[in-house]
């Protein structure tokens, strides 16, 4: 595939091993989070997101419609020299605030989903250049490593099963 | 609803308001996840699971076998006195791996979806009894609190788009 200097980067590599896409699979359902996913990478066209994706064209407009609608998303006009002024996608706070939903769904995907040469993604600290991971930390400091010591009990709104 | 003593606690509270069935709503497909939760939650048997969700029964029986099939559950057989032996739903280590995506879902679902009482529910330390939340670190040890300041960038299973 051709990249030129203004294409997102992520163009340039394949999806087909994505593991937040095979993690999505097992969890629900893929397609919204993979739109979500090409955002986070900076893939915000339409057709970019199609030839990425292999969405339905249908599939993918209606996805987009509601990420727009829910306020993860917002429409930002642009326009190529020659062709006619188009939209592209951008998160907005409450899509940017998915973060850790997808650096989360990409560290188990990449544990259990990924191809033997390991994970397509990294995700980096900016100006740092750290990977940036989870990490389950409790309100007294410290970090859980395992699972298992993690307990649900209601929250301030919980209320009586009826 | 009545709640005898062996019943796990999570049978005394709603459902209805919780945040994570919300926001996988909005970024997919609720019912595998709120499966997962019903699990996380102590909430292990086909009826109890059944009741709190509302789920058709054939969507849940076949959301089972597909959890059960990608490993992320396990069937264990139990016995009421005067019944019939049933199996029980465990969760997996690559189940309770998911714990993090759980609470990154829920963390995003507070923030927009919940209701003004705030959340139905909360994470413990075990042991700590500290709340249980997620946060985005870096290999060089910054917390990074502004999801702006992470990036993507290729991973090393990355290959080139075809």
């Amino acid at each position: 595939m051709t990249v030129t200097p203004t294409d997102p980067p992520a163009l340039a590599y394949s999806t087909e091993n994505c593991t937040v896409g095979r993690a999505m699979d097992v969890l629900g359902e893929r397609w919204t989070f993979v739109v979500l996913r090409e955002v986070f990478n900076g893939v915000r066209r339409f057709d970019d997101m199609r030839r990425r994706t292999s969405m339905p064209r249908q599939v993918l407009t209606n996805r987009l419609a509601t990420l727009v609608e829910q306020g993860l998303l917002r429409r930002v006009p642009y326009q190529v020299p020659g062709a006619r002024s188009r939209h592209e996608y951008r998160l907005t706070e409450k899509g940017f605030d998915l973060y850790p939903v997808l650096i989360a769904v990409r560290d188990w995907g990449d544990r259990y989903l990924a191809d033997p040469g390991g994970s397509p993604v990294a995700f980096e600290h900016r100006g740092c250049g750290g990977e940036v991971h989870l990490a389950m930390v409790c309100a007294d400091g410290h970090t859980v490593t395992d699972p298992r010591d993690v307990m649900t009990r209601p929250g301030p709104g919980a209320h009586p099963a009826s």
